[in-house]
């Protein structure tokens, strides 16, 4: 995607010895790039989510993985790289994929071809990414066009945290759809979650959607029930960090509240994905980890002063503990379909294998 | 409730010629009191949020309205005070209830007795409102004690928004049984929701309960279904700024997904309220107006920096648009019951008539 008249993906190469990200947690006050240079840059820019997204986070992980062998591409090696960059963040599955995939790639080669392997097996996933990301958009357009069509005036599709570009190496999960339906003229509005604690829809999912021009408002996200019930939600799109083989749903906290009141006001809740989002060895989303990050995320707020330059405040009562889940799980129950790179699907595992009949597990 | 070794209500008069309130818009950074000396001053100071929550936005009314009359107590600054105030918050019927009962006290009385009446008879709301409060208190406590008797361990009791001491005249209503059975030495916890945008919860009920010595912790507001389904909320207990006659609820925006995902996983759902919450013109809430404030309320925030002093950041993408609904409606059939000044009732037009079987329409 283009910011401002220079063409970004989320994560890039530089020559064959570093790569290049957007710093995320600088979004949406400051625009500017990170190069990570080793498996420790790599492992700090995911746990510090300068990278976040459940793909960016495999594509990351990947790179990471490519640098350490630039390093040392023994077997010792490769395991601890791949036990470093998983320990980096529980909930999303792609990091797992990612790496395995890495692993499989490399494992039975000689070491001295490790190295060139890996980073051309990175490249490809980022590649791949974003193939997979197109063809999700083409597949979700579908279906808002289908919506458009069913209505006049314009189509209100609700979001939840960032499942854009920037949570991808490029279009995005959720985002894909709404990109090339806003293209295709389609009068879209979005309604974008806050997304509390760390403000993704705020600043990362209304940056990119301002960035193109598609029309959005940010609303807090205990406003999207209301919305819902006053009927100003046509249909909810999401992305999600781990899909369980059931169908169920881990995504941004929020997320099941969301789906919630979509069941309770008759509004389609969809979750796009990549196939690499599910986890084919977890019957159910009950058993996903949730990652439980800082309380300051949630006590803390970064912003831009009006006189210029950013500041840091504490915004609650001195002294009051918080908790700071990072996701939630949806149940397959109350989700519509999945949008996926090989078309939609219900939400349970009959939907899932029709598309995917022979996962690797 | 007491504030450091001080008593404080939220409101009380000085002499006969003011009355001072705690700054709610400073809190928690500074404790901070405000003197309201004329009509205007109580509109502004409910407009602004310097005094906020149905209960106390109607004794501010109340005292508003007495403020007016020392300055001219003709029949038409009666009707000129009444249609100042009603109009500075729309949501809340409270308000209305205390300018109406205002109104009823002056309007055949002598223009010279006027002033003296009004007084008199906004302290006496706040007097009344106290009392209401407590007998909420011992009501719901009453519940919390057999919640408590049914599980080992802590009770875990959610709470959305303000609806503490500082939301009434003193005591709160959703937080007064909390407050009783705190002292009465049940092991309670109450999860605190943040309550964007304007985060009562983490800067005002957080402040309340750190001060009484409850313990709690502050959550966002997208993580309260995540704690439901991990079995770790036992009750939810609300307030509310209007009832209507068949139990439908309004209260901070919200407080729906709350009542959503208490009934996803068997939580009971318990709203407090005095009967002057209850509005019943209305047949049913699709029909309460719903304030729309500010946007710069979800854009904005101001809190402590670390190096002392307060400042104000913006949050957001820039340039993005965001919008600001502040109260949604519980349908009635989300609520468990009700916790009123008479005892406890079904969420319906049976059950209030139950407590309520001569309201003053």
């Amino acid at each position: 995607m283009k910011i401002g008249e220079r063409y970004y993906r989320t994560i890039w190469p530089i020559g064959a010895d570093a790569v290049e990200v957007i710093d995320q947690t600088r979004l949406p006050h400051t625009f500017a790039t990170v190069i990570l240079r080793s498996l420790e840059d790599a492992a700090e820019a995911i746990k510090r989510m300068i990278v976040r997204g459940a793909p960016l986070i495999g594509a990351t992980g990947a790179y990471g993985l490519a640098l350490a062998m630039r390093e040392d591409a023994s077997d010792a090696a490769l395991d601890r790289a791949y036990d470093v960059l998983l320990a980096t963040r529980p909930t999303a599955v792609n990091l797992r994929w990612a790496l395995r995939r890495m692993c499989d790639r490399l494992r039975n080669r000689a070491h001295a071809e490790r190295a060139a392997l890996a980073w051309a097996e990175a490249a490809a996933i980022c590649d791949e990414d974003v193939e997979t990301c197109r063809a999700i958009g083409e597949h979700g357009l579908v279906l808002l066009r289908e919506a458009a069509a069913r209505k006049s005036g314009r189509l209100n599709v609700l979001t939840h945290c960032n499942a854009g570009w920037l949570a991808c190496v490029d279009w995005g999960t959720a985002l894909a759809p709404i990109y090339m339906a806003h293209d295709a003229g389609l009068p879209l509005h979005v309604w974008v979650d806050e997304t509390r604690p760390r403000n993704q829809g705020a600043s990362l999912t209304a940056f990119e959607l301002g960035g193109h021009g598609v029309p959005h408002t940010i609303i807090a996200d205990n406003a999207g029930g209301h919305y819902m019930q006053r009927g100003e939600v046509d249909l909810v799109i999401v992305g999600t960090d781990r899909v369980t083989a059931n169908g169920d749903v881990a995504n941004k906290i929020g997320t099941y509240l969301k789906a919630l009141a979509a069941r309770d006001n008759g509004v389609p809740f969809y979750v796009a994905l990549p196939s690499s989002t599910i986890d084919w060895t977890l019957a159910e989303g009950g058993s996903i980890p949730i990652e439980e990050r800082a309380s300051d995320e949630l006590l803390k707020m970064t912003g831009r002063l009006a006189q210029g330059g950013l500041a840091t405040v504490e915004i609650a009562a001195p002294g009051s503990p918080a908790a700071n889940p990072a996701f939630d799980i949806t149940p397959a129950r109350l989700v519509t379909g999945f949008i996926t790179e090989r078309g939609m699907c219900a939400a349970s595992e009959q939907g899932l294998r029709s598309l995917f009949p022979d996962p690797r597990k």
